[in-house]
């Protein structure tokens, strides 16, 4: 529930519109509701700015859709991450306002779109094409979150005039996300290319010593830019979410 | 050299103080000066807003006082890091202005006092007295950038009520650093009470399966909260240095 | 073999009800019950207080029931764990008293409900949905060996007042069980608050470095809380029992 | 501060001995004092029966004497773990009644003799000579927290009849310690004998695969007995602290 | 080619029954055969007492009839390890004499029953049901390669007891295998028992920590007892050679 | 494009062959030519003598045929390495010409047979007969480069006599590939026999401690011969492309 | 106590030179001698042919003379491995007729020499001069065991000729023990050439990823021939000690 | 021993400057020389176009001077790696033409200069400050086996244009040596700019999840460039020597 839902419900109750009963169950909803399989917490949009988001692998359709509807009753937008199509099918059948995106694996329910929060844009840079699913997972997220949002893609460094060509979209940029697998070196060359935050995602993509995404981590980590922090492998949505948190007004 | 250093020597040439000749060579060595052992990259206090840092292991005092001598021309402000006592004394002989802190174990040399270049307050926690060497070297590094610092430090998850006392500083914080070794938890808390952006510090402190630092490191990237993201173990510079980025005005 | 049964096994000697044969034949089985693919380790129930449990992943049905058919005759439960919902079907053919739990994969069959033995109630608390099926694995091993079981689920420590609400159940455990994956903070900030026993598992839940779970058993391990030990990951079952022989009367 | 402590205070001021504005100040630093360099928890003797303990390592003698100051003031028992001998002869010089001990490589200083309050004896097992100084913190630990405490060293597997020659001790008692390097197999074996709870402790002694005591935590943690649990490597204090918890009336 | 099978030809020809130009060709097949996809050493029966051992996995059921067939003009004895059921089927349908065992998962083709080459009885011990497919494939390539071979199954160390009630069999076998996964701390018991050399075999049975063998075959390399040698997890089939090799008379 | 493609097309320009648009579009995306999923760096064949290759892994027969497409109008050939029979089959539906190897799972698409460029001949040889596909795909990138290749397979240290017997070959090798699994020891034999550069190759080939090839990789790094570099674990493609610019005229 | 000094114990007791009591008292500690900081195994040498063998890392001077006081008395032989020169000279101030070798950083001390127990000849073969003390190690213990030993030092692969050299001595060898840090190719190599059992010593020897020892461990356990069993890394006399009782009569 | 040391002793034979005793001493020793702790191979200088090199750390100052005074009979040239400055002040007291370098901590002895035996030129670039002991110790190697040789130091890719500036050196090398510790991302980008090898060196340079150098050599191994090869952690003489083949005309 945020700031403006909690004025609209308040208001409500002043014109008569919702009963005093009824408010009075959505509030003392408000810190935690206890589903049984699940503790929402709604309290969250008040006190983070954006509502909890379903981490969708491991909980049925079934679960996912009970959670959404009880958060749809206090939340304007709702995100499901890591849902394969799938049971992304079985639950936008209840919610057909929903969309999917196949290649972040994401379902967004938007009541209405997200105001602009940002100071300027995010701009997204990824590797390789096999880098472009947790690139988009980033994507949506921050433009759900009401950001502008830029993204180049398959801009690697072994032919880094390709990078090059896009130096005035990367020096314009408020806030960078940089996604790579294998090596994970484009984090360092980038973070020393401006003067702004970067969060480097490194991808379980590769084979051999890629060591499922733990190389680029490490690689992102002893970065010798300094203007670099790092997310888990393959979270997306967490370097999303943290670029936003970072580009808020 | 940063952006009004450059003014003013062209202000020096426009009135005659400085000679053509000389201006020229301070221009020419702007890029990426050479003196035999290390590229000094000049050009990176205008490209990102502050200079390049001398990471102080693995050098000789004699080549540190070098790389600042040649530094100090075109800088204000300059910082050591990771230089153990005994050779700072060295350099602080040729340098007597310069402040040594033996905890955070940098260097500190300033022609004058950083501007104040943030939008709020960085806030420094750490979870255990061990820790604090680390929480300060970011301390020193957020300051020496422009920023208004506190800190809170021996707060960890053991006795949480400690945390809860300090809730106001904490909510008033803009950016957050959470420094913390063993299990690392400290920053999935803090970050779930807050909505702005926690840069996380693993530290190497601990024993048995604290495995160097990295159990924290990995717990901190599996923070189920997600306004977090990471720097390298024990790396309290890059923390502050990253804090002072997201920071800037 | 638990005492009890080995007294009415004596009664029924001495009633005349068994025969002299019959019962020795029960007695020398009594050790240790060779049936060529296990050796049944009858004897335990006497020695420890409860029988062998079936451990079912890499036992084929057939064995299953050849194991269970053995022990029933000399105890008055079985358990059989990490078994797949398909080969407890064709198990539950054969013992059609037996119930099959489908999250914590378990086949329970008693002849009697199991009495208490407990001096207080066993707390399990676990971090998130996805830890669920680990915590009712612990669940019903306590309740099985004799103890009054209770239990929170997805309380983590992002949302830490969820935690706090649950105060007073927390306080009142004699035992607690805490269940985490991901970053495993929660056992840390439990024990801090209680001065009783904390069995912690971690769970393989998570991904990226969450490395299969030895992230959050690290965390555990090297928690600041020092009433807290560890079992195994994924491990519900083993922090189940261990929980139920510390509240032993 | 324990309840006595309060209760004695609390009796003081009833009585005159103690002024308002004194027992206000000892009251007030009840939740948490800071001394710059450390948050001292009174509050913990309280929440969790016993007061908070000083890890040694990684802090210098001039602190441990400021923390064990401002701690005697509140309680009756003080211990300082992983102090080496050299710092230990500084702090003793400031508290002549405290006792160092160099294989546990601890300080105690006691007021008064610890009241027993434990139900049963808790028996240190240890594998090897190299294994002592681990079991000696255990044993400290559990005896300060006021429990009658026995114990048998190297009594490795390596010659198993060793071990069953102990075998009435191991029967009697309530809960057991069981310490071993190496290929850590003393825990499974003496807890396949017992119905009690048997706290495992791995030590870091060994050479090439005990990989600094991680083989002896892993073959502890996949015990095939059940009532087995486990600290950190060469975690003596935690095993001890454990047990007592355990063992408590 | 053993040495019979050289003998024999070389009589063939003093006799006349085989051609100057056959024995030829087949001697100077005898170092190295390649059959494009592999060099078959021929050699080796003369050179280490025992023909080559066809590793299934990874090659093609045609591959493996097409090695079988060159091997058997010149070998008495074919073994081909860890082959499925289904590519074994399709082998058995070119070799009807040929065995297969589904549990040790091999092929065994003899043109005769192998002679006794053993000073003693090899003796296997397996620590859990599960491990019993690798103790079978150290059983029958002990046996093919002319042992008498025992074996008893499911005595691990948490009811050791059970192993206790096997001492003869132990006291009196010439080499000892014992096979064991989780904790792996069967081999140290048993070889503290005997004067014999006992090859230990760690497999991948467990979870968790068990790192797929890597903990049982770490406790083994660190065993206290100095009569132990260890083979690769689930190395059934080498552990049965190594003993062969050592009780050849 | 290559230098002679490229001389052609200003050729044609000249004779009026070509337009002059069409030779600006063409020449206009010589740099980087952006396809929405993937950058093709057809700049890269001018740079670096062999144009960029396709990772067919991750990347869907459509995208792939996208590729193929775009680099075919500037191209004289196309590798595509880890593609499966699958995908293979629609990509050659579209281009009936290209040429798909199961074994090595590359698909190449010539427009004329490579021209001879190397110095001498690159000898390829492995260890065991699972190798193979790993040796074939280093064969056929080398091949494609425009080399002449020779190769051995199945001469592993175990028969160390197989590999002599090709010592006119191996000496004669200007660039040698050597690749095995296991115990990774044959390039260490094979580079101490000659005064060549050789490239060693590490498969996942193996079980238990072969850690998926990190066994061999490391050994084949510790090698004691000096005259040896390493590439990724399977990278049979990369160890065939350094051969073939190491053996560059 | 070996069966010898046993004997000659019961017939001075039988002509009346040891009294009763004497004899007695030997006798009772004949099991399992507690002498506080160690229980020696008197028992070990009757029931495994050889007495206990102190390892002498992490024991003091003093503890290494008291168990060797005790040992004395009942053994022919002594063993001290692990101990470093300064400690062995305390030591042999006290048995002066003990023996140290630097290299092995082994004490010996024997009351007669070692009667000849093998069957053939161990040899020992080491890949590198920095192995020398493991295989040294071996050296002494085989032979203090019994054994008529051998030993060629510094035959590696990388110059695979010098290894061939001496195919007389390996071919008639009944045991050999082959030592090797770095790649760990020597054990395949030689197991290769001969029937008999080979027991692998990997070293630490070596930097990067030598891993410790590691890599030539996990390259020995994958060796592609079948008659090799491990020991842990640089334990030679693990490997002296299994050869000699491989190759007992 | 090289092929022109060896034609002049054949024409000093021909000529009655040798006698034949003393040649064919010589030529006896050719193969393999053996003094005690080492094997030299006097063979290797004709069959690998170099002398052996000698590896010093583990070797007493004496072995060293009695392996080199062994060598200097029949080579032109001779090194010794890793040997720290106190070894090396030894051994120059016996050899006074002999030269030590202390950032490569090698002695180089040469009889006369070496023979230019390179096609083009070898350059060494190195990330940072602290890498250049490695790059030193590939420098010299590289020159002492007859190669010119350039180096750049200090042009790692968090400052990109600093590696711009010597694009000329880079594309004019024959062959290039990338020296990187931290993130390892510099042989990528180098590598993508040229057509030539490339050979990577990781260096164990940095802190934290630097892993001792592992980082960057998978990094490294991962690289999306395909023409380069990697050498072990830290071996500049590994890759000065590779390169150095690469480069023979």
């Amino acid at each position: 529930m945020n700031k403006e839902l909690l004025k609209q419900l308040l208001n409500y109750v002043a014109n008569g519109k919702t009963s005093i009963d009824d408010a009075a169950r959505d509030l003392m909803n408000l810190a935690c509701e206890d589903i049984d399989y699940a503790h929402i917490d709604h309290h969250r949009s008040l006190r983070k700015g954006f509502p909890e988001v379903i981490f969708g692998h491991g909980k049925s359709a079934e679960q996912i859709v009970g959670i959404m509807t009880q958060m749809l009753r206090q939340e304007l937008i709702i995100l499901v991450t890591r849902i394969d199509s799938q049971k992304a099918a079985s639950v936008l059948q209840q919610f057909p306002d929903a969309v999917y995106d196949p290649d972040a694996r994401m379902i967004i329910l938007k009541k209405q779109e997200p105001i602009d929060q940002g100071k300027g844009t995010i701009l997204i840079l990824s590797a390789g094409t096999s880098d472009i699913p947790v690139a988009k997972e980033a994507y949506l997220t921050a433009e759900a979150m009401g950001n502008r949002v830029q993204s180049v893609f398959d801009v690697g460094v072994a032919g880094i005039h390709r990078l090059f060509s896009h130096k005035t979209l990367i020096d314009n940029a408020a806030v960078l996300i940089v996604v790579a697998g294998m090596e994970g070196a484009l984090p360092s060359v980038v973070a020393g290319m401006v003067s702004r935050p970067v969060i480097a995602v490194p991808t379980s993509v590769g084979y051999g010593v890629s060591m499922g995404g733990l190389t680029a981590l490490f690689a992102m980590l002893n970065s010798c830019s300094s203007n670099v922090a790092v997310v888990n492998i393959d979270n997306g949505f967490g370097a999303g979410y943290m670029a936003a948190i970072i580009n808020r007004k």
